[in-house]
């Protein structure tokens, strides 16, 4: 007889505000590190941490050059790596670079990054899905609440929060282009979405999220203790957040495209099960196993 | 034998960035008035003013109640006044206001705006159109950057640029909630924009713009010579934006609802004819004669 043990369970017919079971940092020596202690704690108080100027302005000039370079190299490719706007052929984002390309894959180990994870998931770690974003000004679709986790969880079957991303922004993010906006602290509240999750949701899913979304008194009520913060900055700035808090961006009619590279660092002692909510796993490409 | 006079052609094949002709600021004496003369000044530079505290907050109060009356009265009501959302039956703004209400006819009069609008424009004064708007949270929809003389002059038949808007906000502002964005000195570029009026276009344009919309060189263009402002402020806070300015908004997926007193004030020597690109004008509601 199995037992369920899932303290997240989600995409049932009851929306439910559930209190996080797992700590937010892992390890137990917090003076030695990329972060100090008093980041440490700012992170896991507000589930967020925001470096206005985590790579120099040559690095950041590399990295936009090489952005550059995988968009014109995507122009035509059909793998499912590269997903599209919703009405156009124009690439949205380009999933999985740490596997496919060399650079990226070397940026992505850099030693601060490595670091970092490590100091928050207090293990080795490794990259669950990476993809670099690009957000056309006029027409950019805004992306509705959602906590990563949910869908990580539901979908690709990671068992516990133990896994932060981080967003390296390659243009800036100001209050006109859509930035990505956190209610701080709700990384605290497991947020049980409704509605069973249809096979092969994922294909949609990366266009227009429909399942793994908040309902509205569950957000009102992040909303209401949490707030809302929306970190702005330059071009080579990093964002990093745990996968449980609560994020969203409005839509984007400025000219300004945005554009970020995403990664998610999950540590090596959380590795995927089965999906805890869907039929069969994501695949590769979206959750490395 | 006619002469093509009109400086302000529009809805034609080609886009096209056009000097403004008339002045911003029509009055001569510049020091007698609700605005002192740097204030006159700032408007005639950035085609807009912002007022943080404009009404006390008791006025305030009652101006919210107010407006959740009408909302009240409005269940039901099936005047073309009434403007629903795209997805639902709310309603999303009213039209007429000062017309069809006696308490927002009076607001409208109210001394200072009326001594703030025969400054700006320089002569007596009467309403063009008026609306309440109430932008719902979590699904408010974006609003395309558009010159609402543009409009006027194509679809209602207004001569000249010689009239103003005012937005009174019955809600917090912020950053996170889709408020107006102005291109700061915009004001005094006309941008042609291309595509033939349909005709009834109003019944669907209130809903989502279709025409009119400015081309993306263009704004791209206005962007880099004017940047983008937002500004924000509590309930009560008061904006005045010249008849041309580019403006638009985000979407707003955040908790926080919308809700804004919109008016425009017309000179009477600015009395509207034939429209200028549509082949009938349109209804009283959305411009009185």
């Amino acid at each position: 007889m199995s037992i369920q043990t899932d303290p997240y369970t989600s995409r049932g017919t009851e929306p439910q505000i559930i209190e996080r079971q797992d700590p937010v940092v892992y390890t137990d020596s917090r003076e030695s590190g990329f972060l100090s202690a008093n980041q440490l704690q700012f992170y896991e108080d507000n589930g967020y941490l925001f470096f206005p100027d985590f790579f120099s302005p040559q690095e950041t000039l590399e990295l936009q050059e090489q952005q550059q370079r995988l968009w014109r190299e995507g122009i035509g490719q059909e793998g499912p790596e590269y997903v599209r706007e919703p009405e156009s052929d124009m690439i949205r984002s380009i999933f999985a670079v740490h596997h496919n390309d060399p650079f990226f894959s070397a940026l992505l180990q850099d030693p601060r990054l490595v670091s970092l994870a490590r100091q928050i998931l207090g293990s080795e770690v490794y990259i669950h899905q990476s993809r670099i974003n690009f957000k056309a000004g006029f027409r950019g679709k805004d992306f509705y609440w959602h906590s990563d986790f949910e869908t990580w969880h539901a979908e690709d079957g990671m068992p516990r929060m133990r896994a932060f991303s981080i967003s390296i922004a390659l243009t800036e993010n100001n209050p006109f282009n859509g930035p990505l906006m956190v209610m701080p602290g709700s990384h605290r509240y497991f947020i049980s979405c409704i509605g069973a999750t249809p096979k092969n949701h994922y294909q949609k899913s990366l266009r227009a999220q429909q399942y793994g979304i908040a309902d509205d008194n569950s957000l009102t009520y992040l909303a209401r203790q949490c707030g809302i913060e929306m970190p702005t900055g330059t071009a080579g700035s990093l964002l990093a957040f745990d996968c449980n808090i609560m994020h969203g961006s409005n839509s984007n009619i400025s000219p300004y495209p945005r554009s970020n590279v995403f990664a998610v660092y999950n540590s090596i002692d959380n590795r995927l099960g089965p999906p805890f909510a869907a039929s069969e796993p994501r695949p590769w490409y979206l959750a490395s196993r």
